[in-house]
């Protein structure tokens, strides 16, 4: 990081890092195609041809990505020194200002029977706007010495902030992770985090109170207690003017996080690239992030993510029009629908500029890939070659 | 280390890691093929096409590894944070309780002419008998304030142990490494090293006089002076019930260094297989060692290290059968006969699990795995792989 700080240089050049999260995937049976390798992406296929190809593996080999970690390599920082709680990738998601000493939490709102078991952990999915509702009601919460924000997030999902003194996120979730059971008490991991951990069961107390007549969301369970770590943004390591175009309030959390600025209110692919072109004249990094690839794949919906990607290759003319300086193409992670989640497996990336070294790679796809330039990389040299073929890198040494 | 600690999970899948010791291999001229390009392998073929592959570095490119740190690599652990002494490793060989402290060093029992000059390093190489005999009569040495034990390990080889306060092992060695000439004094390196040197040529000094009229066997020599190092198991590291299955003393060794289990006289790939099919129920980590590939290779002998390879591939099917969830074939270094010792070069290796990514590697060879998925990669990332698609691993970050 530092080296990236010291050699970092302005200029005009734009760079676009597209990302279709959890991109990287598998057969379904042995012998088979990948979702990536089965979708037809002729545009993928013919900046291929004139980009360096590789695979990369966002935390290093065999290790599972998280989102923010995953983005956190492509954005080129080391993962593994900036923990990201849920909770702050969720208040960063919603553009709350959060400040040092606050600690966040995601708050699902859920459903309890009359024992006090949990019978759904997300309130029969409720939409966003019924979800509002539900968190200008807990404004009337009150704990002494604390402030507390409840704001939205997305359907049941919420976010809690706490500000006041001598709290600290060494807090364990009330989530139980499971239905039938009742919800745990929030419980200190060190003697730092026992104010926190008593705030955090007298706000569930008085939620279920203030909620006690709703249906079905009549209470709450709380994830990811966290605080909000000191980032160095993009700006300062890279000297970029960094913008993000994302639909999912995650991926803008995570791009506020490393000071990118964010355009709100985006829904699709079009107003991605509607927004990327208003946007064009203004900044010189542009994070396109797209999420469906990524919830196909956690539905094990093998095709569903084939037509994603496909809708991506569709999209990239969109970008390419717009002539940027370098185009890289990744994921954050792999999220083969043949495994329903996350996994290890090194992701296919491509990178398109003047001056870049092509390689044989034709096509777009993991095992094309696999043959390309690069071999397997850590996922965070890839802002380096970005950075790099944008002449944002000056020589080292003399 | 620390990463795969925190992300360790525990579940009942079952891991075998097949070591080839020095498998990895050079051609004997210019256009030929390695001795595993040469061997038929047809069961290793026929894994490697639904396997994904590669070579990987034991201790990084162009280090050429000893045997304790290769091994250390494919458990998963930095060798350079685990210096393991030649006498740890004798001592863990033969199941010697080494409590911290303690003191072991590799002892030869050699031959010296009436000059004292060493005239066979090895006595003849005395069998395993004469040794435990020669050790025998060496119980009646006594120095003051430190406990002495020695043990045979195998042919002219024994382990000597030191206990008590103040020794360490700072000390140089006593083996000249030549013969016609006197064995060398023990040199303290530091300041901390001086007792055990005083120890250790008082040791040589009464071994001489006890052993003055055996033949051939009528001295020592000291070699790797070691104390014990701290090293965490594969427990507490990966919550892994692991087993070893290894003929030669020195891998049972290392292998109860990162706290294995390990079945005791074994004698061939037949036991081996009887061991493991034996003991499968009640470990989830198999460790099956092959020396003998690495011995062909130091005598320079091709064809016998080919035979080698091709014997190993008719006992593959004797743990495929058993239908372990991830199978590794692999070697600790490679031992090209063409060299007649551990090379740098980096090794081969395969692993099948669910859910890899094939690549379109269908034999196991140099040339072939380094056309593979993975390229070149560290030895120490095969532990992660292997953990990971056994779905061991859980994901980092939110």
């Amino acid at each position: 990081m530092d080296i990236m700080r010291e050699l970092a240089i302005e200029n005009e050049k734009k760079i676009v890092l597209l990302v279709m999260d959890g991109l990287g995937g598998l057969p379904m049976k042995t012998g088979g195609k990948t979702e990536l390798e089965t979708a037809s992406t002729p545009n993928m296929d013919r900046l291929a041809a004139t980009s360096e190809c590789g695979l990369q593996t966002p935390l290093g080999i065999g290790i599972t990505p998280g989102s923010a970690p995953g983005h956190f390599s492509l954005f080129g920082y080391n993962p593994f020194n900036y923990q990201i709680g849920r909770g702050v990738v969720a208040a960063m998601g919603i553009n709350f200002p959060m400040k040092p000493g606050d600690v966040a939490v995601r708050i699902n709102f859920a459903t309890k029977d009359n024992e006090g078991n949990i019978t759904d952990r997300r309130a029969g999915r409720i939409p966003t706007e019924e979800c509002a509702k539900l968190c200008d009601l807990l404004k009337d919460l009150r704990i002494e010495g604390v402030e507390v924000f409840v704001k939205p997030v997305k359907d049941y999902r919420a976010v809690a902030v706490f500000r006041g003194k001598g709290l600290s996120d060494r807090v364990t979730d009330t989530d139980p992770q499971a239905t039938g059971v009742k919800p745990l008490k929030a419980r200190a991991t060190s003697e730092n985090g026992e104010k926190m951990a008593e705030v955090a069961n007298e706000f569930v107390k008085q939620a279920n109170e203030i909620l006690k007549n709703q249906h079905p969301a009549n209470t709450v369970l709380m994830r990811g207690f966290a605080e909000l770590p000191h980032i160095p943004s993009m700006k300062d390591m890279y000297k970029l003017k960094p913008l993000a175009l994302a639909v999912y309030p995650d991926y803008k959390g995570v791009s506020r996080l490393v000071g990118m600025d964010v355009i709100e209110g985006l829904t699709s692919l079009e107003e991605q690239a509607k927004a990327l072109e208003e946007n064009w004249k203004d900044y010189n990094f542009f994070f396109v992030h797209h999420k469906y690839t990524d919830s196909k794949g956690e539905d094990g919906n093998f095709d569903g993510k084939v037509k994603e990607i496909e809708k991506v290759d569709a999209f990239l003319p969109k970008i390419l029009q717009l002539e940027p300086d370098v185009i890289l193409i990744t994921g954050d992670h792999s999220t083969p629908s043949f495994l329903k989640s996350h996994s290890g497996h090194p992701v296919p990336f491509m990178i398109h500029a003047e001056g870049i070294r092509p390689d044989d790679v034709t096509t777009f796809g993991e095992r094309s890939c696999a043959k390309g330039l690069w071999g397997v990389i850590e996922g965070k040299m890839l802002m380096r070659l970005a950075l790099s073929y944008a002449g944002k890198l000056k020589k080292y040494g003399a």
